[in-house]
C-alpha cells in the first residue's frame, strides 16, 4: 500500500456508461476526505505535500470529474452539473458521507454537494474559492492573468507559477518547489486537459457569478463545520469571495495567508496540513478548533 | 507561585512620578507575553480562560495604562501616547524584546509600539482592532451600541454581554459563562473605569481614524510575524479592519470566528489560546503556522 500521490495507482470505477478516475489511499480512522480539483486541473495537479501529510490518519480520495484527466464523458457546464457527477461517484464507492477538501472550482462543487445533499459531507475545507454570486471568479483575461496566460515564454507547469503564486521572491521559490513536487510522479500520469475541458469549466464560472435570490442566503443553510482559507493576493478567485464565505456560511473559520496567491495551500503546505488536520479531528458541532 | 489572573496579585511599579499597576505570572521559557487591554477594561477584564492557558509555558504581563485601574497619571489622548507609557513600563521592567497579544485599542497600540520601536516584538497577536486610517471605529453613537448602552437595565458587565457576543442563543451563552470568569476574582480588584477614562481613549480612536500618508503603507514596514483575530459580526471594530490588516501587514495570518462579535477570543477561548500557542512557539520569519 503507497500513501502518496507520487505514487498511488490510478483506478477506475464504471458507473453506467460513464467511467471515473480517482486514486485512494492513505489509512486511519478518520473519516475519508474527498479532493474537489480546479480548473483544468488533474489527479496529477495535487501537491503530495498536501495530499500525503491528510493520507495519514485517513483514507484520501483525489477524483477527476466528468470529462477530466481519464474520467470519460463530458465536461458539464454548470457547477451543479459536476456536483451531480461527484454523487454518483461517491454512490458508486458506496460513501454516504465523507469530508471535503474543494479548491478552487472544486470548492463550488463541494457548496453545491452540501446545498443538494445536506448529509453529505461532515466538515468542510473550501480553498481559494466563491459563493455562488461571488466576484471576479475566473476572469482570465483580465491584464493581471492574460499576461501570463499569453507569454509564448511560459508553458505548461511555468504558467501555474505566475497565477498560483504572488510576485515576490518567496512566492516564487515556492513555486518552483510546488513544480518539482507535481513532477515526481513519472508513470500513470494523467492526460493534459485540453480548450474543451477549460471551456466548459469556464461557462461553469460564468453561472456561478449570477445571483439567484437574495446574496449569500443559501451560505446560511450550509450548517457543515467549514475552513475557508485563502491568500490574500489571489488574482484567480480574490480574497473577498473568501470573506463572504466566512462572513455568511453557518459556521465557517477563515484562514487567510500572506505573500500568497490561488495556490496558498501549497505555498504553506506544511501550516495548511497542520491546520487543516486539527479542523478535521475537531468533533464540534461549530467550527472553531 | 499563582498563574491565574483569578489570583495572581496586582503589583506595582514606579517610573519617575509615574505608577503602573499589572499583574505577571507564569512560566516557562518561551518569550514573556505583554497583555493591551480594550477601551475601558482593567486588569480585570481579562478573562483568566485565555490569559491562564497561555501562562503554562511563558510568563504573561497584564497592564493598566496611566490613568487606567490603579495606573496613576492622565489617560494620553492618542494612541502614539500610550505607546509611549507602555515603553517606559517595560523599560522598567528591563525587558527589551516580547511577545505582545493586543486586544481592540491594545492592537492599536502594539502597532504603534512596533513601528516607533521595530525591535520591541518578537510575534503580534492583534485581536479585534483597526489599522491607523481603520474605519467604524468604535462609534458606540450608532444604533447597534447606542441601544446597549443605553438600555437602564443593563449595568456593568451585562452591557459588555451584549456589545462583545454576537445576538445568537450560543454567543450570549458564552457572554454568560465570560462574565462568571471575570467575577471568579473576588480580591484585590481593580477599580472600575470612569467617564474620564472613556472621554480621553474615545478621543485617541478618532485620531487613529484619521489617515496620514498613503493609507495603510505603514503596516507594510511592520515585519513581525503577526496573527489577527476577529469576530465576523464585531460591532464595535468591525472585521473589515481585520481584512486590511491580514492583506496590508508585511507578514499577517488572519483568523475570523463565526457567531461571534468583539469578544470572539473569550467566546472561543479554547481555540483562541491554542492557535496563539501555536503561532507563538513558531520559530519562522513569516507568520503562517
Amino acid at each position: 500500500m503507497t500513501s502518496s500521490n507520487v505514487t498511488a495507482a490510478t483506478q477506475f470505477l464504471e458507473v453506467g456508461q460513464q467511467r471515473y478516475a480517482y486514486r485512494r489511499f492513505g489509512d486511519g480512522s478518520a473519516q475519508p476526505l474527498l479532493f474537489l480539483q480546479h480548473f483544468t486541473g488533474t489527479l496529477d495537479n495535487w501537491d503530495p505535500a498536501v495530499t500525503d501529510p491528510l493520507a495519514r490518519g485517513r483514507e484520501v480520495i483525489l477524483f477527476d470529474n466528468a470529462g477530466v484527466g481519464r474520467s470519460t464523458g463530458s465536461v458539464p457546464t454548470t457547477i451543479a452539473g459536476m456536483a451531480q457527477h461527484a454523487f454518483a461517484f461517491l454512490e458508486a464507492l458506496k460513501l454516504t458521507s465523507c469530508d471535503v477538501l474543494g479548491f478552487s472550482l472544486g470548492g463550488m462543487i463541494a457548496q453545491q454537494m452540501a446545498l443538494d445533499r445536506p448529509t453529505i459531507f461532515r466538515r468542510m475545507v473550501l480553498v481559494a474559492t466563491a459563493p455562488r454570486g461571488g466576484e471576479d471568479i475566473m476572469h482570465l483575461e483580465k491584464p493581471t492573468l492574460q499576461v501570463p496566460l499569453s507569454d509564448p515564454n511560459l508553458r505548461g507547469y511555468a504558467v501555474l507559477s505566475k497565477i498560483f503564486f504572488a510576485p515576490t521572491e518567496s512566492s516564487q521559490n515556492s513555486a518552483d518547489a510546488f513544480i518539482k513536487r507535481l513532477m515526481q510522479r513519472t508513470h500513470d500520469r494523467e492526460p493534459v486537459s485540453g480548450p474543451a475541458v477549460a471551456q466548459a469549466q469556464m461557462a461553469a464560472f460564468r453561472e456561478w457569478e449570477a445571483v439567484t435570490g437574495q446574496r449569500f442566503a443559501a451560505l446560511k443553510t450550509m450548517r457543515q463545520p467549514t475552513l475557508v482559507v485563502n491568500g490574500v493576493h489571489d488574482e484567480m478567485i480574490p480574497v473577498r469571495n473568501s470573506y463572504w464565505l466566512g462572513e455568511n456560511l453557518a459556521s465557517a473559520v477563515l484562514l487567510t495567508y500572506p505573500d500568497a496567491g490561488h495556490g496558498s495551500l501549497f505555498q504553506f503546505h506544511e501550516s495548511f496540513t497542520r491546520q487543516t488536520t486539527e479542523f478535521l479531528a475537531s468533533k464540534s458541532a461549530a467550527a472553531p478548533y
